[in-house]
């Protein structure tokens, strides 16, 4: 037996084993993902075909590394439940590409097969979980892990290798329509979570996920999708690196590079982002994977393709996604414009996942699905509730509970599943989803009527829709106005009247490449809400939404206002579980809601130097700052505790930390769960500070009229800082304490961190 | 005679032999201008004494290096034509400091007199030009050479040595109140101007000017006046570097550094950029001025002010600004915190330029002054004509010519003096300088009738104001407006309800510390325009404006649109030329007009990187594009040649050079003035490109139905980028050339460099 088809032997003696017996091509053929996998297969009934095409890809390639999309069912991809893979013939489909591989190439190289799984699988039958941005206002990295690995649970059973989970985007404009696939504002937030499902996805050892976008795209120039980041690398390591540092001490096995160049340098060509900070300085030992056609755009700087092909190899792209580029590698060699050995080393990390992976032991899946099961479910549920974050709740409008009432659930989103659930998003089993709508009515208390109007589409007037909904508000008792964005593609692939077809859905107006100048809410929206405010009755907004949207009226006028993001598929359940109160919300926005365009940024971590805050016609502060979210419970903070107000350098550095502690009241009488949120000003430093900054939080329920004590250990690395020097470093100099409930808390304390 | 008296020995003889003479005091004094000059006398009647603050100041630093704002006149030194110094008494009051200074310190160092000019001197009876947007919408560097000339005659003759100039900032979010000061968005024009001013202000050799702020001020995070500045190094040198670069050449004696931090570093505690850059890579051997207070904003970094003493001079800060860090400089070295080498090289740089201006030789001025020469009313009366662009004259309804009419002269600054002049100004002569409505009355063609009517302020109603209007636009034949912003200042000093002084205006909304997030025209001044557009007669609209104002509805409604910025004393007579056709409008767009906030940044050289330009909601193209503007004459741009095709890098090392011509053809009557613009797209380089940049102009006169020939010399400096190698260099590629009357032309050539 060949030493690489040994899995007795070490992971890197078999690499070298096989990578021995390879040709320049079939490197050249394991660093290539050319091709749609929706296009390797073709459908007549139950029964799946491999195309001319995708054996074309295999033959021309001498076997492929691995291959995007299989499963995708989308507009795009144009697989729909018709002519994509259902989750029942989803092993039997894996199996059949698999086998194709390993039959007719040389070496039989088994193939890895990768999937988008940003709030859940993006397939036929696969369960919705709430985007990200949802997400990250639980505060929850435990809950997270566990949506990750029901997620990793769900895919690895279809076959499916690598998980591509969007993690690393950091949410400083939010303009950008992919603002919902971030884990909010903060480096720190997203770090935990990003750690979280890392390990979620990677836990079995049947997944590696591949964590995307590295780097800083969430800061593009003017909020355009992958437009230029302008920015320096001291705010580039302080924003945008953290959440890749956390995912690979999780062990994160692969990484998306992302669109955008920073300062001039396309990531796609920076070697010092994608080498000497990722690999050499962050120790990441995975692969880099493309972003889709990515490559193709660094003909931009280089028209040559070999050229082009180099310049993404050596700055440390492994593996490409659909690109023109990556097929010249072998030529670049032949023409010696690129070095063999620098293949060699790409080649090698793909290599060592599939080993890691166990694909040349067992390449294939059992082709009999188990039936999904229901905690997947109940998980999804969950996620959702935990995302809810309560805004505004004047006298107690909310829960909705008491005598018998008339319900108005008023709003371009009442029953409106697919802007629920974000971009990225198959086509769901509707019966297995809830609508806000479905929501109320299945928790509405007994007695209760519930009537309902549309009134408007997202940003489109509907013909007498808002008198519509003012016959139905003025008969109730209170209104339920479910307002906001979308992300919702056009499932029905409708032709434009230029004959080309879009994927944008009717009231989009969120999600990738749909990017915003204005995010105040759309005045369809706003005209329905003060015709409802003209009813008199109490106005209840429920929010869905998929970036920050600016709402400086409805936050004066309304008398409560909750988001709950993109919720996913459970979304309806959890947020009438929330009306009704049978659900207590905790969830605290993981961003800062603008007031206007014109405010931003507005991220809650701003630079501490002396400047003019306030603009002459607004004020500098959010309408609600990062880490605001109300319960039913109300808290109070008391006693903060330094146990040290002193500590030196050497003590950090020997694993000595500052212990902060706090009590917390809940003083209600109603059990609730707080987010108790710890940030820290330093005043002392070679480089300027941060306003605030997110170091450590905690999230615990606390029984009516309890108090509990929440204590935080501040390590090393809660104070080192990229200093003038070019390096990690603690400085000696005072440090901030503040501890509480949002970003904006006063609660204070100091520690002085005295060099030696 | 000592050797540093001796003006037939070299300055560098005579600074060394100075400064070997001085003690630790005196070397730390002339590194020292820390109090305001307006407190340095009191006046009474004509007489002026010396303060006993202005002498402890002698005695405590013994000896001063520089005064600033001896003649400052404006709310906040609260100095006016009752308290402040006249331009009669400016040489006698001078001579009283600088001879109180000699005679009562040991070694009788004269002081420097440093003065605010950015558009005419900050002081009694000065001449007030149009701000540098306006002198930038010139594009006619020789033309601003000759008014900073005239400001160097007019201050120089009041015994001012430093002129603290704007020129540096290059306007790239237009939230910030301070855009009036910029040289526009580009950093080409901005180079010509400032270089030309540099030569205008130094050329008698009795004026060091101090260029500022070094470096990027004009892109705070938000618009945030002094905010910080995120962006990298590549962007910092594409963009903020060459205006200085420029002065630098020619000559500049001094630079000011600019309140803000660069991607994490304060600029006054920034080595990399006020020594590595600045001085060893640039080669500027001048002085390096604070900004007002700034060194005490390193506080923030180091509290104790002898280690932020320090750290300001050793990154290369030579001479304070009303801070109480530099006083700390002595007892820095004294505890041997600091070198008294260190303080030794900043001292000599401030000798030295006392020593280049003969201050020791001649330290004292006529006390007649002359009259003001008239040649300044008339170059500030040109300044403001080529200031002027036409943005819009549909159906010729510009010039107003004809048949006997009612001219309605209606809005806010129709006859608001201060709304014309920009920040930074003082108390005028009021009957020396010309509103618009002046300029009108005086102007309009004999038997026509001009009623006039403000209709609104600048952000507030008026009662009645816009019925008033409409009764005398409804009589009238034709309409026009005067709408925009301003930054007149409260020269009343009113108190505020809460007690405190407000030195800004009741319409101010622009200015330094005056950001807005919202840029669009305020709502009371479009509700005028439409309720003028309801008369039915044709609107003219005359912006005058510091920053960019987003006017998407007027762009459509309003049948003519000049915009003058602010245009001094003198605006109102020069858009009257204007209107009546005495002068035919040639100025371009310094900076691109937005149509919202939320379209920012919006400048035209942006990245070439693909990415998703257009908004969901909004197009990403400006309302009208950088370089645009309309002439009363019209051009046609023929027969691009490119004389050469290709060039080699080594013939562009030798000085030779792409020769471009083009025809432009007056396709009027009318004789007139166009901008002819050339732009580069390098297409292949090792870092991403922008969209367009403009490497050349020549402003040109063309009589009616004549072609002009215009030929531009492309050389090295055209083509050199800051590469992936981190240095200055051609590389090998093509290059697209644009050339025509606006950035978005579409005549186009192409060059191809190559290698060798």
């Amino acid at each position: 037996m060949a030493i690489y088809l040994d899995k007795n032997k070490p992971v890197s003696k078999r690499v070298e084993d096989l990578l021995s017996k390879m040709t320049l091509a079939e490197k050249c053929g394991q660093l290539n993902q050319r091709m749609y996998g929706w296009e390797a297969f073709s459908r007549d009934g139950e029964t799946f075909q491999i195309t001319e095409k995708f054996k074309e890809e295999v033959t021309r390639f001498e076997g492929i590394g691995a291959l995007y999309g299989l499963f995708r069912a989308d507009p795009w991809s144009k697989m729909n439940k018709d002519t994509g893979v259902s989750r029942k013939n989803a092993g039997k489909v894996a199996n059949k590409i698999q086998r194709y591989v390993i039959e007719n190439t040389r070496l039989g190289i088994p193939v890895l097969l990768a999937e988008e799984v940003p709030h859940g699988h993006q397939a036929l039958d696969s369960e919705s979980y709430p985007v990200n941005l949802a997400r990250a206002a639980s505060f929850h990295p435990e809950l997270q892990k566990q949506v990750a690995h029901a997620i990793a649970e769900e895919i690895s059973e279809k076959g499916v290798h690598l998980a591509l989970a969007s993690a690393l985007d950091i949410l400083r404009d939010p303009r950008w329509g992919r603002a919902e696939e971030c884990y909010g504002e903060d480096p720190y937030l997203a770090s935990e979570l990003t750690a979280a499902i890392t390990d979620g996805f990677q836990s079995d050892g049947k997944i590696a996920v591949i964590l995307k976008h590295f780097a800083a795209q969430g800061e593009p120039v003017g909020g355009h999708n992958s437009g230029p980041v302008s920015i320096g690398i001291r705010e580039l390591r302080e924003i945008f690196l953290d959440p890749i540092r956390a995912g690979i001490r999780s062990g994160a096995l692969g990484v998306m590079a992302a669109y955008n160049e920073i300062d001039g340098v396309p990531c796609h060509a920076n070697k010092e982002l994608l080498t000497s900070i990722l690999r050499e300085e962050m120790g990441f030992s995975g692969i880099v994977m493309a972003d889709g056609c990515a490559l193709d755009r660094l003909l931009k700087l280089n028209p040559d393709p070999k050229k082009a092909a180099k310049m993404a190899l050596e700055a440390g792209v492994d593996l490409s996604l659909w690109d023109e580029v990556f097929p010249f590698l072998e030529e670049s060699v032949e023409k010696n414009i690129l070095d063999e050995k620098i293949v060699d080393d790409a080649v090698r990390r793909v290599l060592q996942v599939k080993f890691q992976l166990g694909l040349f032991e067992q390449p294939f899946v059992a082709e009999e699905i188990q039936a999904p099961k229901s905690d997947w479910k109940q998980l999804n549920l969950q996620a959702a509730r935990e995302g809810i974050c309560l805004l505004k709740n004047d006298f107690e409008t909310l829960p909705l509970v008491g005598e018998r009432k008339k319900l108005a659930v008023i709003g371009p989103s009442i029953n409106a599943l697919y802007n629920q659930l974000g971009d990225y998003t198959a086509p769901q089993n509707e019966s297995e989803c809830v609508t806000v709508l479905e929501g109320i009515k299945n928790l509405v208390p007994k007695n209760w009527e519930v009537l309902s109007e549309k009134g408007t589409e997202i940003r489109e007037k509907l013909v007498d829709g808002i008198q519509k909904a003012e016959e139905i508000a003025r008969e109730s008792d209170a209104i339920v106005m479910v307002l906001g964005g979308s992300s919702a593609r056009n499932f029905n692939m409708e032709f434009l009247s230029n004959g080309a077809v879009s994927s944008k859905g009717p009231n989009m107006d969120a999600g990738e490449n749909v990017d915003v100048s204005d995010i105040t809410l759309p005045q369809p929206q706003l005209d329905l809400f003060y015709a409802m405010k003209r009813t008199g009755k109490p106005v209840i907004v429920v929010l869905i939404q998929g970036r920050p949207i600016a709402i400086p009226e409805i936050s004066i006028e309304a008398d409560a206002i909750l988001t709950a993001w993109y919720p996913g598929g459970m979304g309806g359940k959890a947020i009438a579980e929330v009306l009704f109160g049978h659900y207590n919300p905790s969830g605290k926005l993981p961003v800062s809601i603008p007031r206007s365009s014109g405010q931003i940024p507005i991220y809650y971590n701003q630079k501490a130097v002396e400047y003019k805050e306030d603009y002459f016609d607004l004020t500098g502060k959010p309408l609600y700052p990062f880490g605001y979210g109300l319960s039913y419970s109300t808290f109070e903070y008391l006693d903060l505790q330094m146990k040290q107000d002193v500590i030196t350098i050497s003590e950090l550095n020997n694993e000595q930390y500052v212990e902060v502690s706090v009590n917390v009241k809940n003083t209600s009488n109603l059990a609730g769960v707080e987010v108790v949120q710890l940030y820290i000003h330093d005043i002392e430093a070679s480089i300027t500070r941060r306003k605030k900054e997110l170091k450590a939080f905690k999230k615990i329920r606390i029984a009516g009229n309890e108090t509990a004590k929440v204590t935080f250990k501040l390590t090393k690395s809660t104070f080192e800082i990229w200093s003038i020097n070019n390096k990690y470093e603690v400085e000696p100099g005072g440090i901030e304490i503040f501890v509480g409930g949002s970003s904006d808390t006063k609660l204070t304390g100091r520690v002085s961190i005295i060099g030696g």
